[in-house]
Formats: structure tokens, sequence, C-alpha cells
């Protein structure tokens, strides 16, 4: 198994990406992986590493370009190609023992890169990104398509709902995930003309657990593992969830320290706000995946810390090992053979 | 000025919305109020308030059906006839001294009877429904539609900026209100067809003051006093930030009950806790309007306490005294006017 690792454009590249895929070579043995970026500053972090380091089972390449979040996403893909993520998605294509790239930078890029030079799964009309968020019950729960598609086709619902079925079947391990609909209303009539067509079709749809509309506030409820939505609906719904979810710690921790009884009161209860943050901190739950694409891409936050990122090399272990893609081309078949 | 309250369907009710329409009387000598609903419920209340009642300025109607959350808004409009909501709404059309109606009952319901049964302010393709909340910067933001529409055209997203800046300058005193459009990123050209169509629309409308995009993160940044979307999208906008806020707090609270050190340390953080609850506590800014009908319509939460729904008959109250439909028409006209 051999891994793509892009290790410029996040937060704490290129060591986070380095530490990462160390904690990845330690833990699977059949591993290998292709450090690319800017090879001093690869190499600086390997020697000052206290973990192990197999020389043997890492290749490095040095491709030093940057795409930043200034960068016009289809432009940096065609004008970049020095850059680690250009260079990436480029060895993806071409390598045919490469099964993954994982990167922390421009989420636009790397999605725009992805669906313009990289294959699609047979049946695919358009390869999804699909986030992870955590449950207020101790689970996760998927979004597909969070943003790569936006003016969609009922048929293309369809495939949001059957690949992130057999996504958080493989790399999460969840059995018969419980597919919903977002939509404005849990009633079956509910929604826009999309939604209103897409409804019976998920119905309709083998290897899938439709369970109905879903209103946006339940998202967390822990009742649903996918939610599928057009890129507009789910970005929204990220998003808002995200920014609602920061800006009101923010505001408790500003409250907190407007009063001196309120900062002694929140002495005693440290850990918890700890926990908290933790809580909400996404990166903790693993990186979005694109779903479609003939070969695994994996995006982890920006911000990812070593063990955040290691977190995406075990999600994109855990779709190679199982043969997630080969699944969900199975699947699309079933449905193109299916009676209208 | 006379205000028509629909005294059932809420929490509360009618003990809240009687409570309410006599605060407005005694903050409004010029108001005069029809308590639509149970007549023995309402005598009852009346009967049993400290609040002064001057019963000239009160009429009685007797309609004691109920709308519930159960029944199909459009059914219920048509079927049932003896409810105090579709009584009120036959009287906001049929008595030309009625300036408004005021309700706590089914959101669906009202919005569908509405926009069924009363007129629209001339230029106005449909009615939209634009909620208030309140922002990190102690100020308020507008969501213009927030699911009356869905399958919209560009020149409704104009008409939403339209009518909700008039609401923002009528209802709370908000000098030419930033407009933005809700969007996947704030670059110019974001968006799906229906975005990147509105974009320039908006830009060349007089009248408004649009600043961009929005991505909705940003929502409650303060940075924003209307944000303009279809009601899908508006609807996942508004819910996601109610949702994720509840949610919160409630984990907040249990995480705090799960400990013995943690609930100690609460006890210092008491009022903190208890303000930040009044501030997610959505009825507190007022109702939400429906825009574009050519009578006022406001719908307060079903939860409302009596000074909520008071706030509701202020927020009526203003937008009658300061004659906002002669303005949205007006503006409306404008748009007509010019040149394209």
């Amino acid at each position: 198994m051999k891994f793509l690792i892009d290790c410029l454009g996040g937060d704490n590249s290129p060591g986070t990406n380095v530490s990462g895929a160390l904690m990845g070579l330690e833990k699977y043995p059949e591993l290998s992986v292709v450090l690319i970026g800017d090879e001093a500053g690869i190499e600086a972090e390997l020697k000052k590493t206290e973990q192990p380091v197999d020389r043997s089972r890492i290749e490095i390449v040095h491709a030093p370009g940057v795409i930043t979040g200034e960068d016009r996403p289809t432009d940096a893909i065609r004008l970049k190609k020095d850059s680690s993520m250009v260079r990436g998605i480029r060895m993806l294509r071409e390598d045919p023992a490469a099964d993954a790239l994982l990167s922390t930078g421009s989420t636009g890029a790397l999605v725009a890169g992805a669906t313009l030079r990289i294959g699609r799964i047979p049946g695919v009309r358009r390869p999804a990104f699909c986030p992870i968020l955590p449950t207020m019950t101790g689970g996760i729960v998927g979004v597909c398509d969070s943003g790569a598609n936006v003016d969609i086709l009922p048929e293309q619902l369809q495939q949001f709902a059957v690949m992130g079925s057999r996504y958080l079947e493989c790399a999460f391990g969840i059995e018969r995930p419980r597919v919903a609909l977002l939509n404005i209303g849990v009633e079956t009539e509910k929604g826009d003309n999309l939604r209103k067509a897409a409804f019976p079709i998920l119905e309709n749809t083998p290897n899938i657990h439709f369970v109905g509309n879903m209103e946006s506030r339940d998202l967390l409820s822990g009742n649903y593992d996918l939610v599928v939505t057009d890129g507009f609906g789910g970005n929204v719904l990220i998003k808002t969830t995200e920014g609602t979810a920061l800006e009101l710690m923010k505001k408790l921790k500003r409250d907190i320290y407007s009063k001196g009884i309120y900062k002694l009161g929140a002495l005693f209860m440290k850990k918890m706000f700890r926990e908290e943050a933790r809580f909400f901190n996404y990166q903790n739950y693993g990186g979005s995946v694109l779903l479609g694409a003939e070969k695994l891409v994996v995006k982890g936050h920006g911000s990812s810390t070593p063990s955040a990122f290691f977190k995406c090399v075990e999600q994109a272990h855990q779709m190679a090992a199982s043969g997630m893609n080969e699944k969900i081309a199975e699947s699309l078949a079933a449905l193109q053979s299916q009676p209208v």
C-alpha cells in the first residue's frame, strides 16, 4: 500500500504531515509513503523526530511550490506545476501503485485538481466531498456533498447516498448507515423540486438504508449516519454548524473572563472546558474524503496536529484495505441494472 | 391602529397573547386590539390579570378551533374555518381598519394562509419570511427568505433585499442595512446558477446597501444586517444555527451535572449561564415577519412569554407607524422604472 503525502499547505506543514505519516508507517507494516514538498524541510523533520524512521519505506519528492487560500483553485491547478499538491495529483494519476493522496492544503484546489485530473469510478457523474462531524451521542455523521457540486440532478443525490454509505461502512465500520435527505421539513412531500424528485428515488435505491427527510436542526442528534444534499445546502449546513459552535465557545470564554467570580468558577471546570474544546475540534474525527474519484483523496484540516493527520492516514488505510472503491463501483452498477 | 391577535396555537395561549396585547394597549394609546380565540378563555385571562384593561379598546371574537403542528398547513387553512388563525386571516383581509395579524400558532399555516388569502404589495412576486437572530456583537441580523419560497428566481432575491432593508429600517431603526447574499464563498463568482445570476442584479439595485457574498459561518459575526437567500438555504441556515446552539447548551448542562466539582464551579457562574440562555433564546429578539403581504403579519415563537409577544406588538407598531409597506411599494416601483 502506497500513500502520497502532500507536505505543504497546512498551518503546521511539513511537521504535521511528516509526523502523521511516520505514525502510519509504524502502525501499518505494509505501508510505504512518498513525502512531497520542500526536500530540505522534509529531511529536517525526519532528522529531528524521535519516531522510528524506516527510510526503505519512505521516498521524498522535491516540489516546493505552495498553493494558498488566496489562489484561485482552478488557476492554481493549471499554473502551479511545481507545487506539492499538483505534483501529488499527477503522481496519483500516473503511478499505478499509488493508492491515495493525503493533503492539508487548499480544499478548493484539491477538489478541483482531483475532479479534473483523477479519473472517476465507473458510473460516477461527479465526485463529491464528504466531511465528518461529531454527534451529541458520541458518534459521527457524514455530510455528502459539502460543496463540490452545486446545481445537481436528483440522480446525483442517489450517488452521494450510495458512495457515502460504502464510505461509512468501510472507513468507520458503521453497519447499515442511516441515510437522510437534508430538507426543510420531515414530511415526504417537503422541499424544492430537487428534493421532491430525489425522495422517491432514494426510497427505491438498493444497498442503502434510507430513513427519510432530516431537518438541519437534527444534524448532531445522532439519529443519522449520513446526510445527502446538494453542495450548496451541505456547505451551509457544515459551515453554520462549525461557525455557531465556534462563536458560542468564543462568547463563553469572553464572558468568563469578564468577571473575577466567573473566572474563579471556571477554574473548577478547567478539565470540562478542555474536553468541550476537544469535542468541537472537528479535525479529531478525521479528514474529508472526495468520494467517486478513481483513487483515494483525503483532505485533513489545515490546522491538523500530527495525530489528526494520522487519523487521515488511518482512514485512507481502512478505505484502501477494504476495497471501498470497488464496492462503490459494484453498488453503482447494481443501480444501472435496476428496472426503472 | 388596530391589531388582530390570534389567541390560540402557542404553548402558553391564550395567556401570553392576551397579556402581551394588554402591554401593547398600555404603551400605545392609539392602539385597539381584537382578541380572537376561545371567548371564555380570553375572558378568564382578562379577569385574572393585574394589568389595566380598557374594554373600550378590546374586541373579542369567538373562534375556538386550533391549528396544530400536526395539521397540513394548506389543508388547515382550507378546512379549519372556525380556527382563530383562519378567522384572523379573513378579518385581516376583509376589515379595512385592521393593520396587522399577530400569531404564535403554526408557522406553516400562517405563511400559507397569508400568502393565499392576503393580497400582495404591488410588484411583489411572493411574500417572504424574515426571522431575526442575535449577533455576537450585540446587534441583530435578519434572514430573508427563511422557508416560504423554494425554487426561486434571481429577481426574487432582489425583492427580498429591498423588502428586508425597509423592514430593518422601519422596525429596528437600522440605517443603510448591510445586505449580503448567502453563498458558499465570498468571491464574486462563487455559487450555483441562482447566486451567480443574482449577484450583479443585487450590485445594481438602488435603495439597498449590498456588501457582497457571505459565508454561512459569518452569520452571527455582526458584519451583516440582512442576509438574502432562497427559502431552502435560509431554512438550513436558521435551523442549523438554532439547533447547534441548543445542542451545545444542552451538552454543557449535561457535562456540568456529570461531576460534583463542575457543579460547584457552575454555582459561581449561575448568573452568566442564565444570561447565555437568555441570549440564545431567539424569541427575545422579536417575531418573524411575512414581508410583501399587503397587511402586516407577525409570527411570534410558539413558546413566547408575554414580554416576547409584546415585542411582536412593538414590531408591528413600528412597521405600521412608519408606513413600511408603502415604502416597500415605492422601492419596488423604483426597480421597475430602472433601465435594464
